[in-house]
């Protein structure tokens, strides 16, 4: 038990520091390494796998809509960076430059994408002539580069990975439905898989994407009362598509400008995983998405058909994700190891459990133990997945919900802000200059104008002017 | 049938101009598109699709062996590239350089990672302490850049996507069971899933990976008569470790340096797939592999009960990966595009099938028609599917045996490479002299000292020396 508890004391409390408890967790589940490339993070395997099973199922919820993956060059000549104004102010003082290829000096230098979508408006305005050729409903997985001066593993990285849909409409309403249903796949995928409640919302222009119309977004709070934001789906009208001149030849025969769409889910969504549902023991993984759903450790595995049963325990349970641990370390190391990683359920297996024909399953997010009978493990087990999975979700919304306060006065406002972390609701007047003003009072910023609109005033919480929406307000990752 | 004509005439016969074909099929089948990158392409989700269904599969035979997929930084600065020195040399001319981060320039410039041995050796030496820490057996999908004069879609191109696996192993026997045994992984996947025989060996010292102490390959033959090499697993002995100080403590506790092993398949293999088995009427894909493995086309579809009976035979057909095409070209418009785009077989129904409880399956290798009746629909197509595959590999293999050519003469040997593009089997003294002259003289270089080696004769075909081993010869691209 000493080694155990040496393992579980190298964690930081989260209440004591939360910002050395992430990096202590990210570290000792073995999820990221640093690396000596400046602002860059490795991904270990056990990291990988987790993203590998986020990958997989959003990858099936995109093609159940339709899109269809490619991959693009990873870097833009400057030129093309260029094209849309917005696009370039937002993205060029954070790109990395190429400016040599071998030994010779580039005639034109490249950033290595921070984004695509200067690349996608380049092919589209080279794939697309006739209203036969639309929608295109593109979607590439890659890793991004923007230059970051302070650097945390998964939430700000100098690279990252992830998937970015481009698509291109032939009218406004059609690529306004897509701005949605794909703010619609991010956030279903987020509560059902990731069991993270989601506030979905539009961002302000002040906080929207650079050159797009509208920004819509899904909001996460973590158990430190800060958001993040975890998946953005803008709005382009036909901007981009008049900067690179993407028209198509409509029924009548008349030329018309595409109305396009982009959508992103990176890496960042690891650090909310890990901040929404951890603990002082280290991860809590949502049953849908770990690598491993359930470790089976053996206890007194020395004696005789411990091991056996362990292992016969693995083969009653092939519809689940099941490791054994017959590693020669204690089983209390083993526990701290199970827990460290977030796996959501072990079974231990000893010589009295199996005189009685029964093992004890243990939940990892509220460590509640169940004795059941062998010959119901299987079912057992399914259940109890299930279970940890809904009240992962639960669990997590009323942490939410009793973080989010609401202030109509200035003062409520700014008290709310400093004594309690969490979401503020607040009414707002649309100006940039309230949004400016609170961020300087309070660091907060504005995270989103929800799509459920309440009336908490008729005046904006900063200036008094008339309201015209509710906003989520929040410190941020 | 004007369009389907136009369809067809438009890629240029192979035995024409056989470089111009290959371009002609990577357009028109939809590939991949040129970007205004340099030297980068774009893939297409036809040719992405493709790509999709080889990572699976390998990865899947990748982590049947144990091997965990993590990620890496995309950037290597510049004094880890240059710890190793045959490394450096063989990659610094050919890669791409960041030189400043967002407006400021960089205090030590990166590349974009050409290959990423610095970097796994770097990770390596922070995390292996103990032999119980071996073997490490990681792999990742990724993107590479090596800066290139001249490049064609998916053979030579700046940007290109690949696995590279890297292990580090106790001993060096270890490290030469894994290199063998990823080869064999190669050869396997290609052989059975792309149908694509293929040529094991060993490289010569001049055609080996910079930094490696043996390098093997996997050569195939393409339809032209050239070679592609198509696989690369490599075996570093402990020179990398020396290099980066990657040292483990033994169970005798001394300390030890690991033997590591890389090996990689790229996007590289696409240009195998389209050169070994394309015709000209495009593309002709291995049913295993293929997108889409059967296209139905309905004839005379507005006659009532065609497109439901087509319908039908899908929903019989559910075992296999199967479309309908029911757009309104004509049946010989979709016949060209089903050609063009390598789909193995389709199947034709029309009213008088329909009447006759019949369908028209028609092999794409070979064109021929196979008159099957409905009840029986989805069993022949099984068999009809799995007989392509074979049919296909014993066809290219076929056509590899008929144009390798032995020769015990130089004589022999340039006439050979003069007059029938293919491989050349001949004996080599093992001198790096011998292989400049046959370059120089025939512009053909060693493909590789195969496994199975025979006994032509006993001198060198080149310097009339002692022969050392059995080379396989050829133009390659």
């Amino acid at each position: 038990m000493a080694k155990e508890k040496k393992l579980v004391e190298s964690i930081t409390s989260m209440n004591e520091d939360f910002a050395q408890w992430y990096t202590d967790v990210v570290k000792k589940a073995e999820l990221v390494e640093y690396s000596s490339v400046k602002g860059c993070m490795i991904i270990r395997p056990y990291g990988y796998a987790i993203w590998e099973n986020i990958q997989k199922e959003l990858d099936r919820r995109f093609k159940e809509t339709g899109v269809e993956n490619v991959y693009m060059p990873m870097f833009i000549p400057e030129s093309l960076l260029q094209k849309e104004k917005d696009h370039v102010e937002g993205f060029a003082p954070e790109v990395a430059w190429v400016t040599h290829g071998g030994l010779e000096p580039l005639q034109e230098r490249m950033c290595v994408r921070p984004t695509s979508e200067t690349l996608f408006c380049d092919f589209y305005s080279n794939i697309i002539h006739s209203y036969r050729d639309l929608p295109k409903l593109y979607n590439q997985w890659c890793s991004v580069c923007r230059w970051e001066k302070t650097t945390r593993p998964f939430l700000r990285t100098t690279e990252f990975l992830w998937q970015e849909g481009h698509t291109a409409h032939a009218t406004q309403e059609e690529a306004e439905a897509r701005t949605e249903q794909m703010l619609n796949v991010y956030a279903d995928f987020c509560e059902q898989e990731l069991a993270i409640p989601m506030i979905k919302g539009r961002k302000t222009d002040k906080e929207k994407f650079a050159g797009a119309e509208s920004t819509y977004t899904i909001e996460a709070l973590m158990h430190d009362g800060k958001a993040l934001q975890s998946g953005t789906s803008h709005n382009f009208g036909d901007g981009f598509a008049r900067a690179f001149d993407i028209q198509y030849t409509d029924k009548d025969n008349q030329l018309q400008y595409v109305h396009q769409t982009s959508w992103g889910l990176s890496t960042r969504i690891m650090g909310a995983i890990i901040m929404v549902h951890g603990d002082d023991s280290g991860l809590v993984l949502p049953p849908r998405i770990a690598p491993t759903q359930v470790m089976i450790i053996p206890i007194a595995q020395h004696k005789e058909g411990v091991l056996e049963k362990a292992e016969e325990i693995r083969g009653k349970l092939g519809a689940f994700r099941v490791k054994v641990d017959d590693s020669d370390k204690s089983p209390g190391w083993k526990f701290s190891e199970q827990e460290m990683r977030g796996i959501p359920m072990r079974i231990e297996i000893g010589p009295k459990d199996i005189e009685a024909n029964q093992a004890v399953l243990v939940r990892r997010d509220t460590r509640e133990k169940i004795v059941v009978l062998l010959d119901e493990i299987a079912e057992k087990t399914g259940e109890l997945l299930e279970t940890i999975q809904k009240d992962m979700y639960t669990r997590a919304k009323a942490h939410r919900d009793s973080h989010t306060a609401t202030a109509v006065t200035y003062e409520e406002f700014k008290q709310a802000i400093a004594e309690k972390p969490g979401f503020v609701k607040a009414m707002w007047c649309g100006d940039r200059a309230c949004e400016d003003k609170i961020k300087e009072d309070t660091t907060a910023t504005s995270r989103c104008m929800p799509f459920e609109q309440e009336h908490l005033a008729d005046t904006c919480v900063c200036c008094g002017k008339p309201a015209k929406a509710m906003v989520y307000w929040g410190k941020a990752y």
